[in-house]
């Protein structure tokens, strides 16, 4: 159906690492996406995000169709020549973010209307439109079927009810987008909190046969031990020989606890949106570089990362520019956090590899658990 | 008195071209300095200041002493080692800065107090604490005296009176900096639009005798044709194997008019000031990105300037992203403006050197008519 060749290399307990291969090169697993929004990681340039280790991006269905709109994007010669990233982009379909638009969207079997948050004029996503725009206007190397994100918490009836439309949805975008050589589509799983429907979801989907497997709904606050509950229940239920991504998910400690129970893929805006706000990501936990006892460190980030944001500027430096509002300082963080998820992702992979996981795993709890006791004592020290 | 020395390599009319040495590296004039305020040039990271063509930045003593204060930057290690630019740094007295804060400031002979912008806190600036904050706190290469910048509109009798002051300050400041080997000071010639007043205020710097000499309080609302008169005036009075510095100055066509009445040395905050607004300079003017005329405008900014700004990103994704307030377009037209600046005085220089100024000089003119004449059009078309 594709030529996108998923070549697992080696597996560690449930975690696996291997190599993604598509058309724009190859995507080392785990990997870790960074969310380019509006065609752009929020205050990286492209050179930095592959710099940094990142071998795919994500890209915003719901915000490219409203700006600059699809079409001009096609015409401006596709998303990649447009933002300048010429390695592989996974766009989602713009069902997350509308489903966020709360009473802004209606909903129907056909599909779901809106109105765009930007100017609101009024829009359409079907099974349909989100294809045309992922495969055909914006040239994604990996397209999202169309879903409905179950709300949480939600009843048994309702998220079944949402998981049979995400379902047809997902017949249609599969026959929407046919058969493509240079382009993959994967489907999604939803079934909310619920194991069975979750199980029901996957195995639906995969009798469909996609090219790979997200899990959705998830990190929409049911909370980190019930998503590792419904990840250990769901993935038995994927084929192993297909990549899995969890969307949307998450800090490092969710990273690793998916990885664990077998997810390859990854996306979140939390290191850019972090990093725009004060903080950088340690494997301790977030750091508020705002934080008076930074004023006078002479230290850098984590020169280990080998990313310039993480071993050139001190800490210090950093904490002055996020006091004033300089550009530079979510720069600097927003960088230096995409490097840490990156750095984090290879430390994983080679683990994996070297068949030490769990210790890896071991060692990164412990470092997060004292992270967080700090941070505790921390926020009770005058 | 300094082994700061300045070797003048051609004249070309009123024009000159030459290097000024520091200790800290050459500085090629006519020169264009970033401003840093805040211990960064806006939007941009150190090494794209140095590769975009400068050489020299300028810090703000104003900025610097309230955050994170001058003591603090010195235990940092002083400016340069705190903000990662080991190039030639001068700073300003942040007599300019204070005099703007109209009615937070109280001006007496010993000098000047007001309240933060930021806290509301009470500061005091004198010609020797101003001296002490670059010079010994901040480390900077070139010190700035501490002067009273003339309103504009001025009567005769208070632009005298404020002369005065300024002169009696620089007496004090130099007095107050003493004899440095590695640290050069420069006087202010002030004196508002009074051509007798500037020029005996430039006689009376040079009398007492500084390192360079600048001329402060224009580009304060006296307009163009103002400027370049009081520039023909002072000039003549300032010696010519000092570098006269044009303080705060200005769009494109003053630095072209600058140069032809014999100014070395420049800043502003003009570059990344438009930058962060949405405009890119050029030869024809200020270009606002975010008009629709750019929307599927596939050509880069200014492939010839050699920055990957002006070179690598199409003028339509940068529309797109100036429209989105996304970070990247602040930064790509912010670092633009700074190659755009610095290539236009390495063509200056280069167009002294060999003796074919006035050519540029036309040339250069007529470009900025013709841009003027777009944009005149450009805003009575529909």
């Amino acid at each position: 159906m594709t030529v996108f060749s998923f070549d697992i290399a080696a597996a560690d307990g449930g975690a696996r690492t291997g190599v993604l291969t598509t058309p724009r090169g190859v995507i080392r697993t785990p990997a870790f996406m960074p969310v380019g929004t509006a065609a752009t990681v929020k205050a990286l340039y492209p050179d930095q995000v592959r710099a940094a280790g990142a071998d795919i991006i994500l890209g915003n269905t719901y915000h490219l169709m409203l700006r600059p709109g699809a079409e001009r994007v096609k015409r401006l010669g596709g998303l990649h020549a447009f933002m300048g990233w010429d390695g592989p982009i996974l766009t989602d379909s713009g069902g997350f973010q509308v489903w966020s638009l709360a009473g802004l969207r209606k909903l129907t079997e056909e599909g779901v209307t809106f109105r765009s948050h930007v100017d609101g004029s009024e829009h359409a996503l079907t099974p349909e439109r989100a294809i045309e725009i992922q495969a055909d206007l914006l040239g994604a190397d990996i397209s999202m079927q169309l879903d409905e994100c179950t709300p949480f918490p939600c009843t048994r009836d309702a998220a079944r009810k949402s998981m049979e439309l995400s379902l047809r949805w997902a017949a249609r975008c599969k026959a929407a987008f046919g058969v493509r050589e240079a382009q993959a589509l994967f489907g999604i799983v939803q079934g909310g909190v619920y194991g069975d429907l979750r199980a029901e979801s996957a195995q639906r989907l995969v009798d469909m046969g996609f090219d790979g497997y997200a899990v959705g709904g998830l990190a929409v606050g049911e909370g980190f031990e019930t998503m590792c509950a419904v990840l250990d229940g769901v993935v038995p239920h994927l084929p192993a020989e297909r990549p899995r991504y969890l969307m949307g998910v998450g800090k490092p400690v969710d990273l690793v606890e998916s990885v664990a129970r077998g997810i390859d893929m990854f996306d979140c805006v939390l290191p850019t949106r972090s990093g725009r706000h004060g903080q950088a990501w340690t494997d301790e936990g977030p750091v508020n570089l705002k934080n008076a006892r930074f004023a006078e460190d002479r230290e850098p980030l984590a020169p280990q990362i080998g990313c310039p944001a993480s071993r050139d500027y001190s800490k210090a430096y950093i904490h002055h520019l996020v006091r004033c509002g300089e550009y530079l300082g979510s720069m600097l963080l927003s960088w230096h956090n995409i490097a840490y998820y990156q750095h984090l992702m290879a430390r994983m992979r080679a683990a994996i590899a070297e068949g030490r996981f769990e210790a890896f795993r071991a060692e990164f709890h412990a470092r997060w658990r004292d992270g967080a006791a700090d941070q505790d004592s921390a926020s009770v020290s005058p």
